[in-house]
């Protein structure tokens, strides 16, 4: 996997703004991307942003609130259109395989393979969901790149005799392998430490919540609703949202290394106070813009060794 | 009902693109407006138009199909949070209603009130149905301002002997009176002929046929889908559209004073050819654009009379 990008399609909450559209966010690399939440208008946006939507591989929904979900029927009939053959895993809470199937003409020409309170395994990654505390039954997910095999150091194996060829590849997938010279090579000697995987954790729609503490554990990166700033603390409860300080000490206790905001409440034409409010509980918090891209590199231990 | 306009929210077809979002049209008189389809992100459209979403007094949809329907249960919640709280009557055809209790969470704090196959009856107006030729059951509608009563010549009344006061409105409303002198007055002798309402027709998506001649024999305006150009009329048929010369003849057989073309396929970036095709067949042809207006007159015969 190289480059792992975020990018926003929508930073909005309950209603489209001029200046956010509601909830879509994808994870792209490779030329493939994962859709989270879908919107009302998410088609509009993706053909506004440099995402194909021939690229989508699957569908993450949240919950079943429109403007989490009111963007799926459209974007499933286009594909259509645009003559996608493959299938479309989407993945959500329970209700979303009746949602689909209630529509009027729900056939697509490739097929919807629907996926209630499931993880994912793809190619390369994994996704896992949690309940988190929202009004309705709301999953947060977490990307999770697969690990990597540590750096194989050439230099030590020939130090050590071992000669090119399949033992280096034996030695590569984790095995111990045994010299010409009856010399027993462990791949330890050779191999550095398995480097982790990105990842990247969506919470949204939720109140703080240990759920998202324990998905987002040491994550690159969590995106975090922040509905509201400190002045709608109150209302932010029975409505099972969170302020943007919330989020920020989720982040902090997640002990994550990047946070960003998002799901605004269209009363916030300015987002700084929220991000003030945040980066003042955990500084390396940032505020997520429609078509707004962060770039998630490798964790710093992996992007050193990998010079 | 002083000007009556006809706005346009989505003029392209099946899948939106940068020029055309799919189909909305809006007929606005007096502050209120009556909707015609919902596409997807219509309460988008709706955003950047000068029609307030408050303004809706009803919503016709035309055919289940996603291109006219998907940005219903957005716009429907929308609503509910700007605070509306009057009823919102919904028509359409067999089927809208299932649609909309299928929804997860469909409560709107107002009601909505669903119309399978009905026609609607307004203040100073209705709005009649009839079944059109497409791939699914889709309606036509038409839009039928209230016949006004003729002009009251107060002159010829005076001259006529009439004495200002009850008698004025008596004849007015049609009813012969009898003078202090024993004289009887007709109507007809000091009100002009009953004043046509304006008719404002919308048939997409459908092939050509009698029903789009009936619906709108006479219209002020008629509104109809042109999918295609000649270069696609082969497909038009078993897709159960029209190109734009077959719209064109609809108009003519029909009679109306205006024909306005929209629902364009997406492969015409450019629809000059296909207002071309119409124009040959139609002379007063237009072909509809996102955001575009067009204003109603009352027909000439009437201007002209109440000067």
């Amino acid at each position: 996997m190289q480059d792992v990008r975020v990018v926003f399609l929508g930073t909005g909450s309950a209603t489209p703004s001029r200046e956010r559209n509601v909830a879509a966010m994808a994870i792209a690399f490779d030329g493939r991307t994962l859709l989270f939440d879908c919107g009302e208008a998410t088609q509009h946006q993706l053909m506004r942003s440099d995402l194909a939507p021939s690229s989508i591989e699957a569908i993450f929904i949240t919950h079943l609130h429109g403007d989490h979900l009111y963007g799926l029927p459209g974007l499933i009939a286009t594909l259509g259109l645009y003559g996608r053959e493959r299938l479309l895993p989407i993945y959500g809470p329970p209700g979303l395989r009746r949602f689909l199937a209630a529509l009027p003409y729900p056939g697509a020409p490739y097929g919807v393979e629907v996926h209630e309170a499931a993880d994912c395994f793809g190619d390369g990654y994994r996704v896992v969901h949690r309940l988190l505390d929202h009004t309705v039954p709301c999953f947060g997910y977490s990307f999770l790149e697969d690990d990597r095999p540590g750096r194989f150091d050439v230099e030590s194996a020939r130090a050590l005799g071992v000669p090119e060829g399949p033992l280096f590849g034996a030695l590569q997938r984790g095995s111990a392998v045994t010299l010409p010279s009856g010399r027993v090579i462990e791949p330890a000697s050779v191999v550095g430490p398995t480097r982790p995987g990105r990842r990247i954790v969506y919470c949204t729609d939720t109140r703080p919540c240990a759920a998202s503490i324990e998905l987002a554990r040491d994550a690159d990166l969590l995106v975090h609703e922040a509905t509201y700033g400190d002045d709608m603390a109150a209302e932010a409860a029975p409505r099972g949202h969170s302020t943007a300080a919330e989020a920020a000490r989720i982040a902090k206790a997640a002990g994550v290394r990047q946070l960003v905001l998002t799901h605004f409440s269209a009363r916030y034409r300015d987002v700084a106070p929220l991000l003030a409010d945040a980066q003042a509980v955990f500084p390396a918090s940032e505020v997520a813009a429609d078509f707004a891209a962060f770039v998630v590199h490798a964790t710093p231990s992996t992007s050193s060794s990998s010079g």
